[in-house]
């Protein structure tokens, strides 16, 4: 019985982990697999570093190079793992590997986000597989669970800690009562955050995972552009108090919901009920929350990010590849959950469509008729409130806190403006999504 | 394009959800599967109740017959759903079906635990698929995840909370302050319980279940009678009660854990730190924990029973099969998750050889010198305690709580057979086992 031939793109992090994992459990894979699955190629610009790491048999067996060129036109190799990250260099690559008929995993969830339609069309004129279940949620099999557990289902929504660092920084914040930016620079400390954390913590990584999320979920192409992101960078400590006090838990979350207008994508801090599981998700951890309507409520819990974890996504896919690869094409799981002629072409929605509720803090001069003012204005604008606390103070200036029933985003901003520009009310209005979830 | 054409052996909770959810959700999952998948044909011995839920179509397209054999020997049938439930009737309608040829879809864990190795054994020499999802937790695809999604792990142990008439009753117990007996009439009364609630309550159920899922973690034969039982019936509500105190939650968990020496499959009341996310899966809900090498600890929840959520399994089995059964039998996923000739002699470990840590509530005459006699036999057999907690009380006789940690099950056994026949020891001795899970 052949071996599956394996090159890999990237020797950094996840890629010596893959290699790693893939060594220390070869005879436990193989026993499931069917087969071995073996690297025979490592393609990274520090030829010198991979050498290194690699046991004298090892190097007997493995190639090491620096061009991935040679990598991916080596005849030898059934699968290219691409862990190269960034989005001009592997979509080259990835797309030249099809080319040369690979079946491709990749972690890249950026590349996918913004090329995925384009790399499934020619993958699927060639034939081959693109699988990417480390690309959403490091290890935890989320896009399998969607694109083969929930099947019979119709998805209504995804909710999604999808994003360690920034999970991560809410739970120190919260548990700790620091401020974003001494807790950013202790998450660097740790590793949890990159030296430049823009593209976690301003929201974009989540928007890539849950732009996925939402393409198998509802079967329609991947529109990262139509995503709304807002990231994490502004919260402040006395919104996760307040937060507190009503019962409530901080987050940044990933929502996707098909509703009859159009289908919602959107990633911004999020107050949730403290009760439900995804509210104690706490440090660095993942988690998704899929609802669907045979099924119910299902979540899927564990590490999104570092080495090993995400190489046990990247390897399971390397067994579903080698569990696949010699079947008709057509009977394969579809690169987006459904088949490439069935995809729907629903609307996304624009963020001022959106229907939440809604957490308002007011800064105001503490004085009579100031809430009957802003009341009326909410009232002008259909937008109901649930509940509302005003903590009595000593001083001029005070906070209320409205929590409002479901509500359409064009009209709470439009009160927002209206309500900013009353001669009491001090400071922008904080306005924070509130999802209740299950 | 031809459809995939199912037979369905029972028409009762879940075969009426799943012929329900496979009419209401045929698009989607046509779109999905790549063809549609149809129910041609439904065997129950009561025809009268099949007909009366059928349409005028369906009556023109289904068969509804109450000769089981008549189904599965119909040459048009692809694909078997045996949901007769009990173990003799459908060993023969499954092993018959199997060697007319047809893949098999069952929810049926007792008959699994009992006769899957023979069941399996067939179907391989047949080339046939038989695809289990709905056996356990329900509608949470655990199966696929541990036998696809965790496929570069080694797993080292697995925790569930599988059964939810218990949890049901044991959160019920704990949140109302009732007993035992109480809250399984009301269990009865809402559906939760059957009326011979024997199989869920005594910890069987739950049994089957990670007996099942010991087999695909570990790679190794079905092997139910050598899984430990018990079950909730004698617990109390003080135990709740001083578990809560020492931030513990009694929960029913199903267990099967790789150790050196061999496996532990056990299904035990079992007390949890509050903190972990089980703990807080509550009422009827299910989850499993999986603790694995590379990708550490995931989590899976949702709906373990119940029409809806057991159809959403069936139905994902069902596409499955549909995108699998053009497949050469050796790429197909295995149904142990291991290759039938790669199963393991790995030796399943007797409940005296279980290492855990107990909690021990021994009621005695208040008086000097107990705790010394106590403690001092807990030390002769290596038990080294963690926590202790004796509640000054006025009365002559008190409890006295002890956490121990972690000891061999039978050292635990001949201290407490010592400690019940001092002379100032009143009752026999509670001993319930805590897990610390993640």
């Amino acid at each position: 019985m052949n071996s599956m031939k394996v090159g890999l793109l990237g020797f950094g992090v996840v890629g010596s982990g893959t290699w790693e994992v893939l060594k220390n459990n070869a005879e436990e894979i193989a026993r499931r697999a069917g087969k071995k699955i073996e690297i025979v190629s490592i393609a990274d610009k520090d030829v010198n570093k991979v050498k290194s790491r690699l046991s004298a048999y090892d190097l007997n067996n493995i190639s090491v190079l620096n061009d991935a060129y040679s990598l991916i036109n080596d005849p030898n190799i059934d699968i290219v793992i691409e862990l190269i990250g960034g989005d001009t260099v592997p979509l080259e690559l990835i797309l030249k590997s099809i080319e040369n008929g690979k079946h491709i995993v990749t972690a890249n969830k950026a590349l996918l986000a913004k090329h995925g339609n384009k790399i499934f069309s020619t993958a699927h004129k060639k034939g081959v597989m693109v699988l990417f279940e480390a690309a959403v949620a490091g290890g935890i099999p989320i896009i399998k669970a969607i694109r083969e557990g929930l099947t019979a289902n119709k998805i209504e929504w995804i909710a999604g800690i999808i994003n360690g660092t920034t999970n991560f920084i809410l739970s120190e914040m919260k548990n700790t009562g620091m401020n974003f930016e001494i807790v950013l620079a202790k998450a660097k400390e740790l590793g949890y955050a990159e030296l430049d954390p823009t593209f976690d913590i301003e929201g974009i990584d989540a928007a890539h995972k849950i732009t996925l999320l939402s393409s198998i979920a509802f079967g329609i192409p991947i529109q990262f552009d139509k995503t709304y992101i807002e990231g994490i960078s502004k919260l402040s400590q006395i919104d996760i108090n307040y937060a507190e006090q009503l019962g409530y838990r901080l987050k940044l979350i990933a929502i996707t919901k098909k509703r009859d207008k159009g289908i919602e994508i959107r990633v911004h801090p999020t107050l949730i009920p403290e009760n439900c599981l995804l509210a104690n998700v706490e440090g660095a951890m993942n988690a998704v929350l899929v609802q669907s309507d045979a099924v119910g409520p299902t979540m899927y819990y564990g590490q999104g990010a570092g080495s090993f974890p995400t190489a046990s996504a990247i390897i399971a896919d390397l067994v579903d590849v080698t569990r696949s690869y010699k079947v008709d094409p057509h009977y394969r799981v579809p690169y987006l959950a459904f088949q490439p002629n069935s995809l729907s072409d629903y609307r996304i929605l624009h963020i001022d469509d959106v229907i939440t509720s809604y957490y308002l803090r007011i800064t105001t001069i503490d004085k009579p008729g100031v809430l009957s003012d802003i009341s009326k204005i909410l009232t002008d604008f259909n937008i109901s409130v649930k509940s509302m606390v005003q903590k009595s103070s000593n001083k001029e200036i005070t906070d209320i806190v409205f929590l409002t029933h479901d509500a359409i985003e064009k009209d709470i901003k439009n009160a927002i403006s209206k309500i900013e520009i009353l001669s009491f009310v001090k400071n922008k209005i904080t306005c924070i999504r509130v999802e209740k979830l299950v």
